[in-house]
């Protein structure tokens, strides 16, 4: 697409933005999106201005649901639902429509499947079978799955396979009809690594993830639910949570976040045109591999105490030794484009959220400005 | 704002978009979005791709809330909450917020109203008090409140205050003090006409509304609580759907959707300079009027059914005489820039959905196509 001069300049004005979520889009994705914002594709009206029932956004919804199966090579038996209410609405949706009123487990990793496990404790008994703050004495990586105490009574067993405030990620997804020995359905809360990986879907049950940070704006929920799962939602479930009314309806049993499904669409045909789930998590490698060396080679001016392998490569945490420069690096950092670097406030310290949007210069620019600054200040 | 040529031909092109939902936007928003989309007041960023904790977003967010609150006129102990699931996701908010899992009545007068009563019978005794379609032997009109049989458990009654569907609405708000002879409160279902009036809010509880009709875009909810309803939520309720620990949090327990929130903060700037609700609600009057008088003086080949007291002034509803006709009507009607004026699949016919943001110019350019149609095949 041609950009008008306009356009050309802000893109030159645009920083590096490692924001952990709402997060960066790629750049090609929000032009189209700005020049199609009064027409789109000849229709005479915005996508936001579209019935959801009309032919116009049908066809692109259709479109955004084919590229996401075609790009995760999600199996047949699994229904892709476009929700509301984010990873912290999933966390109450989970157990209304899996627990039965029974019993769920946890393997904490973090904060978010702390929260996890607190709202689920509303609907069904909910266990804590591994924590890593008491394990590990903090949230500095994965438990071994040797030491997950799992309940017999569980009607699933609940994950965050990537932490985003603590940048503790799982290398792959834990094979519960092993650790179990039962069909126990794994649920993943994938919020901020999704895309940026292939799925193992003979381990999922269910897998979620809100959009703000890998896949389009916020306001729109992803939700892969195996299809035998349907169906057990309690009485009380919302209509709006249950999996088994939004599954039948298409996601239109309320009207859908229209805008947010175009551009998590145009997101999809954007990575489809890099090369795919493969070359995403290519780029992943090499862009969370430089800033851990960095990190690693910087003589302890920089401190990361996630062990190696539960590092995740969407959330790159790391401490300075000297805590006085924190504002400093943040400062010069902005100065140089390199924008929201600054740890999850229940953290501290900083974080370098390097999702698909981010360049791989980005991370470059970044490794680079940490060393110049260590060499500075060392 | 001084558009490009490109901007302008494109406007040229716009017909006007007589949608019920998701719906016309006023077009200075959209182009202003467009404009803004890689880099929001030189912030390097998009909208979409700020955190909602940082400085900008939350500029954004606070001239949003104090926008509509001076624009409604929303009295100091109203929480105004931007949520997530639309009004059937409040079908379920609300009795979870307010019914205390006691009782709850409901006046029908339509679909909307019809969906609230029967999820609130999942959390509470949910006792439909009128319905039109009884009474009145069809959803044409609003029951007498001398008929409404208000249950004295009730804890709160429930109205839709304009049903989109059909075309139903309440010209004030029912002073349930009055009615009930108790302090009952009041909630109403506004999604369909907010903003196209003003509101008593000494009459009300609660108001929401989906924003996909007078608002912005869809995956927006706007909820109005009186504070003194706070903290009543039963133990089942979902977080994000606990009003309390809504406004505890200021909308942000969950990610909000940011973007959504932007263009409604838009078009909130936008009413003001058209001259405010005072403006929105004559010209309502003007256009709704308009198009009810070309259907009256149509010898009936154009039919609406709803007691004069209680037309729509957002959705005007009618019928062909000869329903042959009405695949010709829309046929013809589009050639003609007016667009989505089919009616609702459980209703048949038309309807013409003339928000906020749908022109005086587009009513009646609709009212003369109209007029002619009738003149050629009448």
């Amino acid at each position: 697409m041609k950009l008008n001069t306009a356009t050309e300049n802000r893109l030159a004005d645009r920083p590096f933005n490692f924001s952990p979520g709402p997060a960066a889009l790629p750049e090609s994705v929000l032009a189209q999106a700005s020049a199609e914002m009064l027409n789109w594709h000849g229709s005479g009206v915005s996508v936001m201005e579209m019935s959801h029932r009309g032919k116009e956004f049908i066809s692109i919804y259709e479109q955004a649901q084919q590229s996401l199966r075609e790009l995760l090579n999600v199996p047949p038996h699994f229904k892709i639902l476009f929700l509301q209410g984010g990873g912290l609405g999933e966390n109450a949706a989970i157990p209304l429509n899996l627990s039965q009123g029974k019993a769920a487990d946890f393997v904490v990793t973090g904060a978010w499947s702390q929260k996890s496990a607190k709202e689920a404790a509303k609907y069904c008994k909910a266990t804590v079978v591994a924590d890593a703050e008491k394990s590990l004495g903090g949230f500095y990586g994965v438990p071994s799955s040797d030491s997950w105490q799992i309940s017999s009574e569980a009607q699933y067993l609940h994950i965050c396979s990537n932490e985003t405030i603590h940048g503790v990620e799982f290398q792959q997804l834990p094979d519960l009809d092993a650790i179990a020995g039962r069909d126990l359905p794994l649920v993943a809360d994938a919020s901020s690594h999704i895309l940026s990986r292939t799925v193992d879907w003979a381990r999922v049950g269910v897998m979620f993830a809100g959009a703000q940070k890998n896949i389009g704006p916020a306001g729109l929920t992803l939700v892969f639910v195996r299809e035998d799962l349907l169906g057990r939602a309690l009485e009380i479930c919302p209509s709006v949570m249950n999996y088994q009314v939004m599954a039948q309806t298409d996601s239109m049993f309320n009207t859908p976040p229209t805008y947010a499904i175009y551009i998590a669409g145009l997101v999809f045909q954007w990575i489809k045109a890099q090369g795919g789930i493969a070359e995403m998590e290519r780029r992943a490698i090499e862009k969370s591999k430089l800033l851990y060396q960095c990190i690693d080679a910087s003589d302890g001016f920089y401190i990361n105490r996630v062990a190696v392998d539960s590092r995740s490569r969407m959330n790159v945490t790391f401490f300075l030794k000297n805590e006085n420069l924190n504002d400093l690096f943040l400062t010069n950092a902005k100065e140089r484009g390199l924008i929201n670097l600054k740890g999850h406030k229940s953290v501290g310290g900083m974080r370098a959220s390097i999702y698909n949007a981010v360049p791989v210069e980005g991370a470059y620019a970044l490794a680079d400005y940490m060393k110049s600054f260590a060499q500075q200040h060392g």
